[in-house]
């Protein structure tokens, strides 16, 4: 848990499950070299939440650590509850780490969570940037956001607790087979048993992870070069049509995508789907390019415009307003 | 089954399952227009198997096409005996082809095929480059070897099997749990139910055939930059340290792999095993290069030695022979 000194102070996110009390009892432990606040969202879904917010408080102070709950408020969606309880979460998080002065948000997400999360992707249909799974570290909300149990076995982590006496509570949302994860977590023994163990799901984020970095790198050097000054106004963007044309499809694929999120913003809009983006891309608008033509198409309200040797991209015009009826 | 007009003539490979049996007879019915043989292997491992290659001849001949039962002969081994089968099919097929005055080898491996392909390999703890399956078309022996319907459904061929009176055969080996590919295909429907269908598990492959195809390119072009002459010998080869630390993991891996497969010839040895190039390339001869320093390691018979700014690859020095003991 050390080698956080350049930070200036983290928050623990601390639910009271064996992981995250291992997280908690091994910054207390470590001597992290920096202030530490434990923090247990109280979302106030089921009953016993608040005691079990209160438990944490407990070892906290055991532990000679400062906690604090905080509590999920306002309003809560009928759907997508869970999405909604996830974001609500780390807001509360980073809000916390801003009010006490620290810049690190630390998580107790397991190499099983890492398999899981894979696992679930891969039902879903991601593509190689979804599997690459949890990243160790990421930016969150202008903080960052630490994983440093992501390549630890979660069995590890409740010998640690039981060892030392930590206690801990399990979360019954987490066996509830309502919820995909759970169903998922039923599976991983009958894959575990033909050779795909949680260590090797984990083990094809990394690899995935580190492929999506060159690709994303690569990417991104491309839309510089490629980027042409557009004389047509502005919120749109004009790339070279030829040097696009000759990029790998791997590449084409991430410049487009890229310049998309970049006309979007990425907090506005989700990135075009992926299989919209393929089948539009280097089905249509890619071989139009290569053979010369011209080709007009939208994807996730992305007008792609080929002809000219140039890609427009740009916002979809306004569809017409169908004409009155006469009365 | 069109669009082949490039090649001289092709050996279609048909064991007498329902899909070999829809490639046979869509070939028949597709007007290939170029000059087609329909081949049986009969691998003489397992009673009956000579009746199915006589059953295929009888419908070919019903269907208009030249039909030759290849016969593997010589020694099987006791290990390892659907790998050698394959290879001695794959060896049989090319050698009839060459004999006809064929240059296109196609077989009927499925949608369903690629997506046992993909778990099996996912189970057995592979990368990427492994996840992306089989290629719709690679080389074979100086031949092309063609797989027309990798995108399709086996179910879909079944059907037209049974609507055409195309009569087959269904393979008992396909169904013996002893197989890991058997004991595969029952949990397929497992993960179907949660999503992940042959269908996604076969885009799955595809995407990645395309990441590694701009990924393989990129490490081609950098290695093609970074060697520099080697003052010491033959059999080795030195890249340019500094460049290759700069390069990202997932191209300098690559170039790397390559250089080796260049060095060790791609016949003679499997490539170093990627676990064990991770660990000592990222973990060890990168991190060297970056400092400055030295580092020599082998991985799979190959001599990494970095030092001086550049790293050498080449075959593992012979080890000391023990000094014989006193009598």
């Amino acid at each position: 848990m050390g080698g956080h000194a350049a930070f200036r102070g983290a928050v623990l996110a601390v639910s009271g499950g064996p992981d995250s009390t291992a997280l908690m009892g091994c910054a207390a432990l470590g001597q992290a070299g920096i202030p530490l606040v434990v923090a247990t969202v109280d979302h106030g879904l089921r009953p016993g939440s608040a005691a079990e917010a209160a438990g944490v408080a407990v070892l906290a102070a055991r532990l000679g650590l400062a906690h604090r709950t905080l509590a999920w408020v306002g309003p809560k969606p009928a759907a997508r509850l869970q999405e909604a309880a996830r974001a609500a979460r780390y807001r509360l998080l980073a809000d916390l780490a801003r009010e006490v002065g620290a810049d690190l948000v630390l998580t107790a997400h397991t190499l099983d969570d890492q398999a899981e999360t894979v696992l679930m992707r891969l039902c879903a249909g991601s593509g190689p940037a979804g599997l690459s799974g949890m990243a160790p570290t990421r930016a969150l909300d202008g903080l960052t956001l630490g994983r440093p149990f992501l390549s630890v076995p979660k069995s590890r982590l409740v010998a640690t607790c039981e060892a030392r006496g930590w206690s801990f509570v399990r979360d019954p949302s987490n066996t509830d087979p309502r919820f995909g994860r759970a169903r998922l977590r039923r599976l991983l023994p009958l894959l575990a048993e033909e050779g795909l163990t949680a260590g090797r799901l984990a083990r094809l984020a990394g690899r995935l992870r580190r492929d999506e970095a060159a690709l994303s790198e690569a990417a991104e050097t491309a839309l510089r070069a490629l980027c042409r000054p557009d004389p047509g106004g502005e919120g749109r963007l004009v790339l070279d049509g030829r040097g696009l044309a000759a990029l790998p499809d791997a590449v084409a694929l991430r410049v487009v995508a890229l310049a998309a999120a970049g006309l979007q913003g990425e907090a506005t809009a989700y990135p075009p789907r992926l299989e919209r983006l393929e089948r539009i891309l280097l089905g249509q608008v890619l071989p139009a390019l290569r053979e010369g033509g011209t080709c007009r198409r939208t994807v996730a309200g992305l007008l792609l415009a080929a002809g000219g040797g140039r890609l427009t991209l740009g916002p979809e015009p306004p569809r017409r307003s169908p004409k009155p009826r006469p009365a």
